[in-house]
C-alpha cells in the first residue's frame, strides 16, 4: 500500500480495528470540522474526511503552548466546515466499540487550514435534500449525499468484478454517433461542422455493443447516455449512466434474466456485507425523500431470500385486469399497450419483489427484438422493482438478416441507415441478447433515495439550465 | 459462478488447466471458425470466441451419420468467419502443453450457426491495421484488435481496484457542461434549446472533481472527454476516455508523482503476471504499426525495475539545449516555451524510462495551477513516456481564493463564470491536486500499438465523418 502524506479516516478506522488496543501516536490527521462542543478543560470536535460515514472523535485538551501564526488560537474559534490538520494525536479506543475510537490532542496541535464564512451553508443541523440540491458546491459534504456517492462507487466496482468473473470484456463504445438507435426521437444534436455529417449524443450503446459482442462473445460498458426527455420526474435524467451488456450464444430471454438476477444479487450481497460502512449515519430533514436505514436493510435482505418471479406480459395484463375490476387504475390495462408506471409499480408491490416481465407485444418494443413463434410478441424482458418501476430492459436480438430487414421495412425505417448493423447478420451471425441498466436508478433504489437526481453528482434534467 | 448455456473458451482453458488430464465430454461449444484444414479422415478446425487469444483446436473425425437439415453436410463446407456449434466433443490434452488442449468431435456434431459471404473480409491471412480500420464491423475479430480490447478491459479493472485500495471514490461528473475548463477553445457545442443556456461537451472533468474531492477527500473518474482537435495525428482523438483523479491534503507535486507511478506500476505488474492471456498470438501484416511481443514484454519488465526519474522543466531545457548544440532539434528548446513533441520523446528516450517533468513556467500551463515560490513556475508535472510522449498531466491546484482570482484577472478571464469553482476556496479550502491520464494513450503505449485509434473500438478524429 502506497503511503501518501495524509491518512484517510477509512484507513485509520481499518488500522484501529486490526491493531491491539495500545495508545499510538498518529500525525497529520486532516479533515473537516463537523461539530464542536467546548467544555472548560476539554473540547470535543467531530471531524469528517469523506472516505467513511464515521467521524473521527477528537478530544482536545485545552490550554497549550503559545500558538503560532497559523494555529487556531483556541478551539473556541473552530467552526463547522473548516478544514483542519491535527499535527499529532494519540489514539485511544473505547473497549468493545472499535469504530468509535478517539484521538486525543492538545489545543496547539489543531491548526485551521481553510476557513468558512459565517454564511457557510452546511450547519450542524439536518438539511432537506431540496436545500442540498440548491447548494451544489457543498452538498456532497452532507453525510447522506457523501454516503450515496461512496455507495455508487462500490456498486460500480462490484459490477465490474461480476462482469470480469463472467468473461465479459469492458468496452468503450462511442458517445458521438450518427443516428438514433431506438428511433425515439429524443436526441441531442452536436455541432456537426467538425465531422461534416449529422452527429448526435448516444441514447444507447447497444448497436455498437452488438458489433463488439460478435468479436468478444460477451461485453459490457458503463457509459453516459443522453435523452432530451420531456419527462421531468424523479426517475428521469437528460444525462445518465447506463450499464449495458451484450452476450452471444444466448437465444432465450430466460438466460438473460438469470444473468441479470445474479448480477444484481452480487451487488446486494456486497451491500449486506458492508452495510456499516455504506449506510449514512445522518439523514436529511425531510423523511419523505428517502427510506430509513432499517427499511433499506430489510430490502437488501429480502432481495436475497428467493428467486425473483418471471411472468409474461400477457399474464401481467391478466393480473392487472383482475385488479382493475376491484380497484381501478387511472389507465385501463389493455393487451397491446405499454404498461404504465402505475401498473409496473402495482405488479412489483403485488409480488413484493423485483419481477421480470417477459414477451411484450412487438408493437410496444424496438425493431431489433427477436420475434417469438406466436408472431405477436418479442423475446424481451423488463425488470420491474418495487418503488422504482423499470430498472432494466433487455431482449434477445433478431439475428436473422431477412427477418430484421422485413421488420425495419414494416416499420418504415430506412435499412440503408443501418447497413453496418445489418451486416452483422450476414457475417457469422449468432443468437445474442443483452440489456441496459440505468445506473442512477439502481443506485437510488438500493440506497432508498427517492429521486435519482441525488444518485449523480451534478444532475441534468429537462428545464434545468446548466450553471456549472 | 453462474452457468450460462454457452461456455466461454476462457473458462474452458481455465478448467483444462485445473482439472486432471482425463477425457471429459463437453457440450455446446460455440465460436467462430478461424481456420480449417481437411485431411482424408480428419479435419482440423481452429475456433475462436473472443474471450481469449487462444484458439480451441477441434479435431473432427470425418464421415458420421446422415446430417440433419441445419448441420454442415461436411467439414469441407466450413469457412473462416462462420459461427458454429459443436454439440458434443471430448477434450484431450497434449502433456505439458495445457493451453493447447484439443476437442475431438465427429463430423455430425459440428453445426453451422451463421454463414459468411464469399467476400468475408477477414480471411486466414494477416491483414494490415489500415485494412482492419476500414472494416469496422469485423475488425475486432482479428486476433490483434481483439487482444487489444481485452487488454484495455483488464487495465481498466486494475486501475479501478488500485483506486479502491487507496480510498478513492469513483464518481460520475457531468459530460454536459456550461463552459470551457481549460480555455483551450476546442469545445463541441450541443444544441442548447433544451437547457436554454450554452452547453458544451466536457474537455476535462477536473473542475467538477475538485468539488467532489472537497467532500470525499480522494475521488476519480473514467469518463469520455471531447476536444475538437485540429491535430490529426496518431496520438489525438476527438472523443477519448480520461482517467482523472483529485486528491485532497496534497501540497507537493512529488506526492502526485508517487501516486501516479504506483498506479501505473500496478497496471504493469498485472500485465507481466498475465502476459500469456493478454498478448496477441497473431499480429497484423505491417510491422511498422506495432511493437512485437518481445519488445512489449521487455518494456513491461523494464518499467518495474527502477524508480522513474523526476526532473524539473528547467533541468529538462538544459539537457535539451546541450543536445541541441550537437544534434539540433527542429524547434530550439527555449525556457518559457512549451516542450515540443520531439523534445518530450528525446527526454524519455534519453532516460530510457518514463520521466516526470515538473514545475513548468506558469505561462505554459492552465490558470488553476499553484504558483511556486519563485513566482515563475507552477507546481505541476507531465509524465513523458518513450514512444508516446505525454501520458499524464497533473498539478497541485491553487487553493487560495485571492491568488486564484488574481491569476484569472491577469489572464483576462471572467471570474464570474467560475463563481462556483472559486467558492471552493472560501469554504474549508484545502491543499489538493490531481491529474488526468488519457486511457487510449496508456493502452496503446503499454500494448505497443502505435496509433491510439486502435485502442478505442470506434474512433472519432478530425476530418473523419461518423459513419456508424
Amino acid at each position: 500500500m502506497l503511503r501518501l502524506p495524509s491518512t484517510t479516516f477509512k484507513s485509520l478506522f481499518k488500522r484501529a480495528s486490526s491493531t491491539p488496543d495500545t495508545p499510538e501516536t498518529v500525525r497529520n490527521v486532516q479533515g473537516w470540522v463537523k461539530s464542536v462542543r467546548v467544555l472548560k478543560n476539554l473540547a470535543f470536535v467531530d471531524l469528517q474526511d469523506g472516505t467513511t460515514p464515521h467521524a473521527v472523535k477528537l478530544v482536545v485538551r485545552r490550554g497549550g503552548q503559545a500558538p503560532g501564526a497559523n494555529q487556531a488560537r483556541s478551539v473556541l474559534q473552530l467552526k463547522t466546515g473548516q478544514s483542519v490538520c491535527v499535527d499529532s494525536a494519540v489514539w485511544t479506543r473505547t473497549v468493545g466499540r472499535q469504530q468509535l475510537f478517539e484521538l486525543r490532542a492538545s489545543e496547539d496541535a489543531v491548526r485551521v487550514i481553510g476557513d468558512v464564512p459565517a454564511t457557510y451553508a452546511l450547519q450542524k443541523k439536518a438539511h432537506s435534500l431540496a436545500f442540498l440540491r440548491a447548494n451544489p458546491v457543498v452538498k456532497h459534504r452532507s453525510n447522506y449525499l457523501g454516503a450515496l456517492l461512496r455507495f455508487r462507487s462500490q456498486v460500480e466496482l462490484t459490477l465490474a468484478q461480476f462482469m470480469d468473473d463472467h468473461d465479459c470484456t469492458k468496452v468503450a463504445p462511442p458517445v458521438l454517433t450518427s443516428g438514433d438507435c431506438e428511433g425515439a426521437g429524443e436526441l441531442f444534436a452536436v455541432d456537426s461542422r467538425y465531422f461534416g455529417s449529422k452527429t448526435y449524443l448516444t441514447v444507447s450503446t447497444q448497436l455498437h455493443l452488438e458489433v463488439l459482442a460478435a468479436a468478444l462473445n460477451r461485453c459490457w460498458t458503463l457509459s453516459p447516455c443522453f435523452r432530451a426527455e420531456t419527462s421531468d420526474t424523479n426517475r428521469h435524467l437528460a444525462e445518465f449512466w447506463m450499464l449495458e451488456a451484450e452476450l452471444c450464444f444466448v437465444d432465450r430471454v430466460w438466460d438473460l434474466t438469470v444473468f441479470a438476477e445474479a448480477m444484481l444479487k452480487r451487488v446486494v450481497g456486497m451491500c449486506v456485507a458492508r452495510q456499516n460502512e455504506l449506510l449514512p449515519l445522518l439523514v436529511p430533514a425531510e423523511h419523505s425523500d428517502f427510506d430509513d436505514a432499517a427499511t433499506v436493510q430489510e430490502r437488501w435482505n429480502s432481495l436475497l431470500q428467493r428467486k425473483w418471479p418471471r411472468i409474461t406480459y400477457t399474464h401481467a395484463v391478466e393480473l392487472l385486469t383482475q385488479q382493475h375490476a376491484t380497484q381501478p387504475f387511472q389507465f385501463v390495462p389493455n393487451w397491446g399497450q405499454d404498461l404504465q408506471s402505475e401498473h409496473e409499480k402495482w405488479l412489483a408491490s403485488h409480488f413484493a419483489s423485483p419481477v421480470f416481465i417477459t414477451d411484450y407485444p412487438r408493437e410496444c418494443k424496438a425493431f431489433y427484438m427477436k420475434l417469438n413463434a406466436d408472431k405477436r410478441t418479442v423475446a424481451c424482458f423488463d425488470l420491474i422493482v418495487p418503488q422504482m418501476g423499470e430498472l432494466i430492459g433487455g431482449s434477445v436480438r433478431e439475428d436473422n438478416y431477412d427477418a430484421l430487414v422485413q421488420e425495419m421495412t414494416r416499420r418504415g425505417m430506412n435499412a440503408g441507415d443501418l447497413e453496418w448493423y445489418l451486416a452483422l447478420r450476414q457475417n457469422g451471425s449468432v443468437p445474442h441478447g443483452g440489456f441496459g441498466l440505468g445506473m442512477e436508478r439502481l443506485v437510488s433504489w438500493l440506497f432508498g433515495a427517492h429521486n435519482i437526481r441525488d444518485a449523480i453528482p451534478f444532475y441534468r434534467t429537462a428545464g434545468g439550465s446548466i450553471q456549472m
